[in-house]
């Protein structure tokens, strides 16, 4: 019966880390596609979502599986629950990622960045794989230690999306409000991105059973009591 | 044992429907802060967070006890995780109202919104209040009716949410790309806030056990297929 259990675990987390690949990947293609005003790879963002939400339903599927589970292994549902919000946190990502793609879409063919703030965005768009491509290693190793270091990475995020309002504000700004709305919003999506994977990376942490044979348990508490709950 | 369980499962949600009356009156008091410019109500909106957040410790206490439980009653899991994921979204409603006031103490003496908008806000806020106001009417009633009516108030918000932006588009907008900014992201902040209240009216309605002894249990397909996941 443990071994089910284990088994079911691991088939739980290899959902979890297909999640966190497939939207990585996609927050990369989107800001590619932002880059290049590239209507066909936008257009593979959007379309690439389905999977993303329908492994979601998988794992959450084996997480009520783990939860229906009466094992000894399965004593402490916090296992299960972290799980489905660690798929959320995923799924949300995924959904950022779209919104990205679908402000290139809605601008095609002028790009939704003005040019000089471009590079900018490149660097919100390399922190934000970064932090999928960890969250992923931490669902690979349960790693707290490494769920912690994301928090410093998901910092530099915030400095950014802070830095851009003083760019729009303070900056001559000649390219007209409604640019600076797209901005502003596709320089939250990142943001809220990069919490998400934070907040990810710390339900991940909460993967292991207590009385797992291969690893430690970690304790219960909050590792990453400082980290921004994702809103 | 049963009646431990459903004990148990009123006094979460009791604990689900304080936060949704915290959440509402602190979205309404954010209103009117933001409104009035009005520095001493702002605070008390930031300051009076601690207790949604206290209280949704409060609530998932109770619901992994819920989890723990081993009555007949408890053989579906889904009564917890949901009520897990409605505090979420609770949590997340108040941090969104948080975040109105905060804009408001940033800009003080400044209003935030330039008058001509307020009537847009006001409207925004009391769509807010009425959806957070009938996603706690969900959880005493758990009735999927009533929270797929909620589906068609929000998207009088989202018909809001971008309306705001033709008007910043198209009109002669002399207030600066900063003001096109907090305006943006406050606009987007109750659009999310009417979002999550949809969902924690979505998990509301599966706060009945299978074989509770006062209510017809509502099948467990989702009942809001069409509604917006937040993200």
């Amino acid at each position: 019966m443990r071994d089910v259990y284990y088994e079911q675990l691991e088939r739980l987390a290899d959902r979890l880390l297909d999640m966190s690949r497939m939207v990585g990947e996609a927050m990369d293609r989107a800001t590619m596609a932002m880059s290049g005003a590239d209507l066909e790879l936008a257009g593979l963002v959007v379309a690439g979502n389905a999977r993303v939400e329908q492994t979601r339903v998988d794992a959450e599927d084996h997480a009520y599986a783990l939860l229906a589970a009466r094992s000894p292994a399965a004593t402490d549902p916090r296992v299960a629950v972290a799980a489905i919000q660690a798929a959320t946190s995923l799924e949300r990502m995924g959904r950022l990622a779209v919104h990205v793609a679908e402000a290139v879409q809605r601008r095609y063919p002028q790009p939704v960045v003005p040019s000089p703030l471009m590079p900018r965005f490149t660097e919100m768009g390399r922190i934000a794989v970064w932090l999928a491509t960890m969250a992923g290693q931490v669902i690979v190793r349960r790693d707290a230690t490494l769920a912690r270091a994301l928090v410093s990475v998901d910092d530099e995020m915030d400095d950014l999306h802070r830095t851009l309002f003083t760019v729009i504000d303070y900056r001559e700004w000649t390219y007209g409000a409604a640019t600076a709305v797209d901005v502003t919003l596709l320089s939250r999506f990142y943001e809220r991105f990069a919490d998400h994977a934070v907040s990810l990376a710390w339900h991940s942490t909460f993967l292991v059973p207590r009385q797992s044979p291969t690893k430690d348990p970690l304790p219960l508490t909050t590792p990453l009591q400082t980290a921004n709950t994702p809103c």
